[in-house]
């Protein structure tokens, strides 16, 4: 493991979010670019609908700079879907090079990373990321149908609705948001199986990453304006502080996870917080990127999560193995 | 689109496979390291088959050349199954820093390609890639489980049983097969819904990546020992040969499909040839890799082809976009 440190300062020039509508619903609602209150995005498929908040996501980013899809070398992109394939219908359009990921919710921080190294290295001049998932999409892979009514567990999370995307360019006299320093993460399998509690899954990974990047970079939870976990929800949240205090890593004011953010606790029912790739794509996309805009804050840790397990895995009686990829955002 | 020159030759130190029955009895079946004639590898589930190939070849690749799995910095590997499965339970017990890809059968090159990238650009001593399918895995996620005895149609392939795994090096001193060139594919959907012919659907993909390649490289297919895609099979190779004769650009006897390559057609019944993420894998891994050794190639194209679908996407109603990613080999 090691952190990777970006000193050509690869910046996001760009970003861009598409939400349902729960999260348009929820405290960071302003931070949003687009929304359906259907969550259909005038498509009549749950899948054809993430694919078309991709390529809403994707689009807006780029005109919001004044490029057009030409501009951009390279396109990172993933989602939960089986195959990616709410990516692939999403932006196959738009004619630009694509190399596929899959990291589950770690998605967004894995596009983010390989995007920066990208431009860092001089490969491009400016790739982007994507990543996404949709409430019904998911369930209907992953558990049941919405249509069935399903009981929700207390530690069950809600997918969120969402695609966030990023542009990143290598302009070292640039002012803005860079990516610093990336920290790709391990699998790790403490033999969680409980598929209603994917924070306690995914804790043990974030552990992982974070305690072996303080322990690398020699920063401390204290360097940093924001630490940001991407979905462990409040079963997740506690569990991590509680890993990271027994290395004597105590996380504190500012640790706080996408998951917990992007939904009211009190107003809307989401059990135990958001989940899903978008999760942290839109709260990073949308909500971090504009305290960093606003100098609200000037140096963060995101570390999206992931679970990585499918519905066989699960009938073949399998853990749940977790991963977490890190991402230092800073400002000039 | 851009064809990327590594400068720092990212050198290949090793390379490794493992493959199932009809793999071993194929005409390649010496250049292969491992086998198991039941494709179960020890397993009660196909998934888990899958896993433990992805297992062996990451272990043979490391202890070939007297590595401990510490000794790579990140590891890049993707499969067909939902959430990439295949890879995740086979590499998780490593420890290695891990990025997941999903290009369906382009995976290989895909992983190729962000392997010798980082290599190269000094951000990492050693990265390593793998690759996989699994007949059974596959025919019942995308088609029938095989213990149904479902007919095939002429134009269908055989999904490759079988893992490759390499491993790159950073190492302008060492002679050997070293990532010259690498090209990202775009997503092409020339509107093709047929599942049971996936080289029509791939093709155009490899039209596009290919051309474009000769176009700005400037480079000719003379000159090349080899070009050979990943998993076009018998429709598809002569579909791509038709579509490059439309624009002057004629492939000659250079020109081979792994799909092609790894079965015997009037000895053994594999329809239109083999496909799959391990086809092209285990081919390059194990054939050319082979034929750069005993000095009979010296540079070479490999293109994997990845059909980029899922069986929601098809019950939908979607056509099937197909992509290609290129890696130009060289031995110094």
């Amino acid at each position: 493991m090691a952190v990777l440190k970006l000193t050509n300062r690869p910046h996001i020039i760009s970003s861009a979010t598409v939400v349902g509508n729960h999260e348009h619903e929820g405290p960071l609602k302003d931070y949003f670019d687009m929304y359906d209150k259907s969550n259909e995005f005038g498509q009549n498929t749950w899948e054809k609908a993430e694919s078309e908040m991709n390529k809403n996501a994707l689009r807006l980013c780029v005109e919001k700079i004044g490029l057009k899809y030409h501009d951009i070398d390279l396109l990172f992109g993933g989602d939960l879907l089986n195959q990616c394939c709410g990516t692939t219908f999403g932006v196959k359009d738009s004619n630009i090079s694509f190399y596929g990921i899959y990291g589950a919710c770690s998605t967004f921080t894995l596009g983010l990373s390989l995007s920066a190294m990208c431009v860092n290295a001089g490969y491009y001049k400016r790739c982007a990321s994507t990543a996404s998932s949709h409430f019904c999409t998911s369930e209907r892979q992953f558990r049941t149908p919405v249509e069935y009514g399903g009981q929700r567990s207390p530690t069950s999370q809600w997918t969120v609705t969402g695609s966030g995307c990023v542009i990143l360019e290598n302009d070292k006299d640039k002012n803005g948001v860079y990516v610093n320093e990336v920290m790709a993460g391990k699998i790790v399998d403490l033999g969680i199986n409980d598929v209603n509690n994917m924070g306690a899954a995914m804790a043990p990974a974030a552990h992982d990453t974070l305690k072996n990047y303080f322990l690398e970079s020699g920063n401390k939870p204290s360097d940093f304006d924001i630490i940001a976990t991407g979905d462990l929800g409040y079963e997740g949240y506690q569990i991590l502080k509680d890993m990271m205090k027994k290395d004597d890593i105590i996380l504190g004011d500012n640790y706080t996870d996408c998951g917990l953010l992007i939904y009211n606790r009190e107003r809307q029912d989401m059990h135990a917080g958001g989940s899903g790739c978008g999760c942290s794509a839109v709260v990073t996309c949308g909500y971090f990127f504009d305290l960093f805009k606003q100098n609200k804050i000037k140096d963060m840790l995101i570390i999206s999560t992931g679970a990585l397990l499918s519905s066989t895995s699960t009938m073949q009686g399998l853990t749940i193995p977790g991963i977490a990829h890190l991402v230092r955002l800073t400002k000039d």
